[in-house]
Parts: C-alpha cells; structure tokens; sequence
C-alpha cells in the first residue's frame, strides 16, 4: 500500500511520545559496553549496505532497548510512509511547491511520476541518454575544438550544488579510473566569484582542447554567469570560439537552454535540489565526459540500490534510516552539538564539503516544514578531513576535547591505485585500516592514566562505514546513504529540507552593495573595501 | 620589567573574578546595536594589524561595558606577562618540558633565548640562511638533478603540521608569485599513509626534476617514512637516485639528520611544535624552494610585525588579544560551541583546515597546565570553506540554524591576479567585496518576515579581518594573529597549549592492530578488513 497525503501526519519532533520514550530510557555506557562486549557488538551492530559495503554501528551509544525505542520513533514519525510520499510524487518541499526527485534521476523505486506532462523518469533517463551520446562523440572525435583537435580536458563552471558534489564525485573517481582503462579527460572546477579562482584554472588549463560545462538551473546564478564571462574572454584572447567550447547544464526555462552560444543543452529540473545534484546532467555531463557514460552508469545504479534498501521500515534492516535516528538520538538526546565525517581514503577528500552541504544546507533550519518556529535543536554542524591526516590535527580535540562529537569514519580494504610499499612488516593500506580500527576503539574505550594529561575519558561514539573498494558502484551507494540520511533527519525533526530560504537575504543585501543602494553599516563596511 | 615565574599565577578560568563579572554583564543586543548604531561601530571597533590588515569587531555581541570587563579578564590572567614568559624562554609546554619558540623564528621579542647551550635566535637564522642559499643554488642551477638538468619542481612529505600550514601558506601564495615574477617551482604535498596519496603525486609530478623534502621532526613519523619508502621506490624504478632527489626538515637529533640519504638536511628543534613550525624550516624549505628566500623572508617580517602587536596589554591596540577573548566570551559566557572560519580569497582555501589543526590540537584539552581536569569548555570545533562557495553550502544553517555559530571574515580589497571582467555593472573582485560586506550584515541584524521561513533572527555574530591585497607579509600577519589567539585563549583557560597526548592513544592502538597483538573489539574490527 503506498503512503497517502491522507495517511501521513506531520508531526514536530517534540511532540512524538517516542521522544519521551527516549528521554527517559537508560543511557548506554559506551566504554563498558565496548570494553567488555565490544567483539559482540561489532559483529551484531551492523547492516548490509549495497556494492557490498555496511553499516556498522558498534561504537555508538545505543543498545537494544535504545535501538527499539528509535524504531518506534521511525515508525510514529512513519519515515518509511513519508518517503514513500516523496519517490511517488508528493509535494514534498513545502516552502517552493515542488516534487523532490533526485532518487528518481537513479531509478524508479515507486509509481511512474508525471509532473508537468512528463514522465520524470523518462525525462531523466532521456537527459542522460543525450549526456551518454555526446560525451562518446566527444571521445571518439565525432565533436572536435575549431581546428579538429580532441577535447582533451573539461571545466565545470558552477558553484554550490553544481561544483561541490560533482567535485567530490570527480575526485573520488579519478584515480580509480585512471588505474581501469576509464579515464577520458581530465576535469576542472571554477566556483568562486573570486576572480582568482577561474585565473587560476585558466593558467593551468589548455584551453584549446578544453570543453567548459556551464551549470546553473536558473541560468541567472551571478557567480556562475561571471565566471562563464571570464572564460569567454579568456578563450577570445587566445583567439578560440565560446560556442564551440561551452555546454550549458540547465533547466528548460532558462535563459542558457536554447542559446546558439553552447555546443550542447542538457536539462535538469526544478525537482532536482543542487545539493541533490550530483546523480543528474549536473553530475551526469562532467563525470560521463571525464570517465566515460559506463562509469556514470554505475554510479548511478549504486545508489539506486542503496535507495532501495532504505525505502523498508525496518531500522535494522534499513541504514540510512538507523543512521539518521542514531544521529538524532545524539542531537537531541544526547545533546551533541557537531558531526565529524573521517573518510579513511584519500579519494574521498572533498566527500566531508560535499555532506556539510548536504546536511547543513538541509537541516539548518528553525522552521518546520509548515513555517512555525520549532523548539528543539534541528542540523548539527558537519565537518572532516581525510584519515590518517585528521589524526595528526584537529582528533586531540575529538579524543580530549571538552565537548563530544559523534564521529562518522568510512573506510574500504583495497586502495584504489593498487601500489603500496612493505615498512616495518606492513603495507600503507594495512597501517592506514589499523589506524581507523585503533581510533574507533580508542574513541569508544578510551584509557585510564594516572596522569591526568596522558588519561582518554572514552565514550566518543562513532560508527563505521566499510567497503571492499571505492569503486563507482560504492561511490553511489555512499552518496545515497548520507542523501537518504539527510532526509529521514528531516522527516523526523519535521523540516522541509529541500529549500533554502537561508541564503537569499545575503544575496539581496549583495544586490544593495553593488548598486551603492544602502547606509548604515552596511555602507561602512562596503567603504573600508573603498566601495 | 619582565614577568618572571614569580610575577605570573596560572589560575583556572573558572577560578577568576573577571569572568564572574563578565557572566553578570548585560548582554549585546547584537541585531539592534548593529542596526541603530551599526556605522559608529564599524568606525570605532577596530584594531590595526600588521602589513595593513585591520582587525574589525563591530559585529561582535560586545560593547563597551563588555570589553572593559575583558580587559580586565586580560589584566586578571595576566595575558602579555604570560607571553613575556613565553617568549623570554620560559618552559610554557608543561607536559613536555619544552620552551616554545615558534615566534622565535620570525623575530626577537625579548631577551636572548639560550637553551642547550646555543642562542635560540642564532640558530633560527642560521638555518634559514642555509635554506636561502640552498634554494639559490636550487634555482641558479648550481645543484641539479643527476644527468645536469635543473629542478623544477619540489615535493612535501609531512603529516600534521609538516603539511598543513605548509600546503595552506604554500597556496596562499602561489598565484600572487606568479603574477609577481617570484615564482620558482611549483610544489606537491604527500600527507596521507593511504597510499593513493602518495600514488596520485607520484602520477602527476615529473619525478626526474622533482626535489623531495622529507619533514619529521622526531625521523620516526609513520606515515612520513612510509611515504619516503614509496617515494624512493618510485624513482628507483625511474632509475633515479633517491639521495640525489631528497632533503631532509628534521631535528639534529633525529636519524635523519646525517644520513647520506639526503642531498642535505636542515634543522628544526623540540621548541618548534608541528602546528606551529611553517615559519621554521618546515615551511621555511618549500616555500623558499617554490618563491625564493625573499618570499619567505617577507612573510616571516610580516609574522614579526603581528607578532609585536601581540606583546601589549591594552586589548583595544591587541588584535589577537582582543580576538582571543571575544572568542572566549562567545564560548564560555555565550554558550557556542563551534567557529567558522571564512575567507573570502580562494588562494586562502586551505587556511581554515590550518587554522582547524592549530587550534583544534592546541585547545581541544579537558585538563589544565598541571593535569589537573576543568569544569568549563575549552577549544571550540573550527571549520570553513571560502566564500562565496560556502553561501552556496552550509551557510543555510549559519543564517537560519538553531544554534549560532560565530564568524570570522577574511576578505581583501585586491585579488591577486589582477584578471577580471565587468557583469552588471561590476566586477568580479566588487562582487565579491560585496558578498562578505552583505553577509555580515545579515547575519548581525537579520530580517523580519511574515513568512517565517524567510524570517532572519540575526545576532549572529562575526569579526572581519579586512587588508590590500593578500603578499608574503599580509599573510604572515595574519598567519601570526591566529597562533597568537589561540595562545592567549590556551593562558585564558589555562592550558597547556602545546603539548597533544590526544594524538597517542590512536598510534599506540594501531601498532597491536598491526602485530595482531589484540583481542574484543580491536581484533574484530580488523577482521572486518580481513587483518
């Protein structure tokens, strides 16, 4: 039975009596529990992801009487229904009237969705299709730069959602591809409005056999069209066409969608989140073009099977569901306040940027989805870098600090390049996968110390995402799951969490400045910069 | 007068009659003080730096009053005594029993500093005079490869502090040196023990024109070593000698320090701590390699100059005194537990993960300077992203969240490529100048709405640091003001800034992991990794 508007209640994260429930249930003592079960714990605390990674919750504060109490707050707050709600069509982003489809851009996990006279899943699929043939007739030569040379290298031009999962995605592939026979050409990003960011990749890049991805849904994102202006200029200096350099990522209303000035329009959506992006064109025409459409394709089917674990109700069976109730748990209940995210994988460098967006741009929020005030702390901060980096910075504070903060490390058994070095009796990988087993149980134990400097009070719950390879499959697998995880969040804290009301008034009082429209501070502070 | 050990008293934050005061203190009604008054503000709360950067707190929840009650808080925990201890040569690091030196390196603010026999200052200077004239004969083609040719490129291998503040300065300074004819070699970074890390460096640099500098303070860091075995192979099977491609950033005590490995080895020592050493020779080698000793040798004046500012006790001539405490009224007496560190200027990308390291490890303690456990919060959790990408990401949450996250701007009324291009009437650089200015308006006074999902509550306060252009010198003052801060924040709360026992647990744990010398949740762990 699909969930309806009418068997759906939307009801603030206070006001569920398994919030109650949860407050007064006992707390779990993490250093006992995986002090003297720990070897228990981490082979029951643990579910199946897909591309064979898992889950694996052994080191948080929950057990079994807490983890019952969480799926009764599943199922009050019926996270399986209101997702059901969302992949078959309902307006789910309250705030701007609009489907939220991103699962869709990877699979169809409900009915057919018709909005606008379209079937949404053709449409994407469609998308993707034209993405897939002109990305082969940029490698085999088919579309060639003026003089009929290659394309050789490509430059997406966006920021926020079109820079920052594209980016991470891009990055965790690249040597992956490089070491398959998968790499076509290699990719760039210019985001900021700092010109110094597109000189930079305009010093470095060879234009003549570039191929620039302009992307903006709207086609009026200010950053996103100077940089675009910067780059003409730059490729007419050099004496080069715009348009047979430029391709355009949009949406079908906008003003880039028909313009002669790109070789080529690929179309998204208003359904389609830029933060939720990564899985559409936005993500689709850079990665088809830097790794080939096969690449892309199983980045897509890996989330899709993720997508599809977490549509059950079942929070043991369901990662994304358990994840974001552990999550709220520790926020709300527990009173924590950050989330750290500690891929053990160099490749997955820009995976905690991309997630801080994810989540903070989603989550932070003080309204509920119907826009009263909400009384209760909603999105914790998130941020990382990559381990065994992290370790040698800012983990003194995780392990001594005097707040704790929940940790999220991910890690896989095989590296990427497949080139290692033997020192003192073991390979990089083996040190890197014995330092994220040590933290884990370092964070959760701790150690006594006579000396009170050298002691580790322990009790840091943290929990465990493990994979065999950072492949395209578990890539999008990993995507979904803190994509899903995000949204169960803000099922249960009762959010719309696919709007973004948050960053407008800067974008207006920018407007102020630029037009010298303002006074007060406003006018002080823009003249300290002589503006 | 110098303070002497018998003129200071190291009192617990909670222990002093300041912060009592300060606790009792109207607050700031940031939004209406911002609004009403907003201009006078701007003008008046504001401290030169060095290098002409200004340190402005206008939009801090502070006034008068308020910053009275500090300077006496300073003048209580006898603040510009303890660095006069500091950097008189007094044994500050506690835990380890060490003089702590870093401002040493850039300048003598003091009395000579003589520890183990040898004038401190002397020494300092001394190895960056070996550093200039090795570069210069790096450059000049005095030295160079084996079959004659020049080195063009120069490769970090460091963790931690080898690596972070390094790579970040390195960065900061890379388009400015190209525009300015400054520049030399272009430098790579290998940190990470994941062996893709090193894999993918090794895939990109020319390694028969590459220089490797190998910085370990103690020769035994793991993943250093790790990575210099990685490295060595790779050039063995390009046929190259490693010992004609290496120097070697280390103590002269260290294993490193005579080997013939190394074309040469220069010097660091114990008073130097990794977090705090990119103006020692672990910065010192790179980025005279990658700039030229003047580069460095500007960027150390800079660092002087902010560091002199910093002996006063009067906070309203302080900058980072007064950021210090601010902070520390915003953590302790305001209740926020995190900091976000903004900088509009995409070469300071990689600033925040620094800035993160430098005080997340210095701060994140939960025992005093004697061991002895506190009853208040110490280091906050530091994070950011440039602007204006992260408008397009987290800063949902910074405007619209439940909990407020105080800011910290860094913007420049120059960019440093000196490209741009005129859209809507500005350019890039206006654009972007008018993005922080609007920003931290918005977030100071907020926006009322009938629509609550577009309401901004403001109050959320940050400080911004405002210069010309980011040089050498600019970014040494603004390198120093934050060690500073953090300094002033560690005397505050009376910790031992610069030891990291919090970092030991991990290592310790992941050797059994590595001699399978384990049993309960370790060994189950590692046989999820099949170790």
């Amino acid at each position: 039975m699909i969930a309806t508007e009418n068997t759906v209640i939307w009801t603030d994260f206070d006001k569920l009596g398994a919030v109650k429930e949860l407050e007064n249930a006992g707390k779990t003592d993490l250093v006992k529990e995986m002090s003297q079960n720990g070897a228990k714990r981490v082979k029951e605390y643990t579910v199946p992801m897909a591309c064979g990674l898992d889950y694996n919750y052994a080191a948080k504060a929950v057990n079994d009487d807490i983890l019952d109490k969480l799926q009764a707050l599943a199922d009050e707050a019926q996270l399986a229904d209101k997702f059901s709600l969302l992949y078959n069509g309902d307006v789910i982003n309250t705030g701007e009237k609009r489907l939220v489809l991103h699962q869709l851009t990877r699979g169809q996990l409900g009915n057919d969705v018709v909005a606008d006279g379209v079937n949404k899943r053709e449409f994407y699929v469609g998308v993707q299709k034209k993405v897939a043939e002109f990305a082969e007739k940029i490698h085999n030569g088919e579309i060639t730069t003026e003089d009929g040379s290659r394309f050789t290298e490509v430059v997406q031009i966006g920021i926020g959602g079109s820079d920052l999962g594209p980016r991470a995605m891009y990055i965790a592939l690249e040597n992956w591809a490089k070491r398959n026979n998968r790499f076509k050409m290699k990719a760039y990003f210019i985001s900021n409005v700092d010109p110094d960011d597109a000189a930079a990749v305009l010093g470095t890049v060879d234009c003549a056999h570039a191929l620039f991805i302009l992307v903006s849904k709207s086609g009026t994102t200010l950053e996103t069209l100077t940089n675009e202006s910067f780059v003409k200029d730059a490729l007419k200096t050099r004496g080069l066409d715009p348009s047979k350099h430029m391709i355009a990522v949009t949406s079908e209303t906008s003003p880039l969608a028909k313009s002669s000035d790109y070789l080529a329009a690929f179309f998204m959506d208003d359904y389609i989140g830029g933060r939720y992006s990564s899985t559409s064109a936005v993500g689709g025409a850079v990665l088809s073009l830097a790794f080939g459409p096969d690449v892309f394709a199983d980045f897509l089917e890996g989330a899709a099977a993720e997508d599809r674990l977490a549509t059950g109700s079942d929070i043991r069976k369901n990662p994304a569901m358990l994840d974001a109730l552990i999550g709220v748990y520790e926020r709300n209940i527990l009173g924590y306040t950050a989330t750290a995210v500690l891929p053990y994988s160099q490749a997955l460098s820009r995976f905690p940027a991309h997630l801080q967006q994810a989540d903070m741009e989603s989550n932070g929020k003080s309204v509920n989805r119907f826009g009263n005030p909400v009384d209760y702390p909603t999105g914790p901060v998130i941020f990382g870098e990559p381990g065994t980096n992290g370790q040698h910075s800012f983990y003194q504070l995780l392990h001594q600090g005097t707040d704790i903060i929940p940790l999220q490390f991910i890690a896989f058994k095989e590296n990427q390049c497949g080139q290692d070095v033997d020192i003192q009796g073991s390979t990089s990988q083996q040190k890197l996968i014995a330092n994220v087993v040590a933290q884990i149980v370092a964070f959760a134990c701790g150690k006594d110390d006579e000396n009170r400097n050298k002691y580790f009070a322990g009790g840091r719950p943290s929990s465990l995402i493990i994979g065999e390879q950072l492949t395209p499959g578990s890539l999008g697998a990993l995507l979904s799951h803190f994509e899903n995880k995000i949204m169960f969040q803000g099922f249960i804290w009762n959010l719309n969490s696919f709007d973004q009301e948050g960053v407008q008034l800067g974008k207006v009082l920018a407007k102020q400045v630029l037009a010298k429209n303002y006074d007060g501070a406003l006018k002080e502070y823009a003249g300290l910069f002589g503006m």
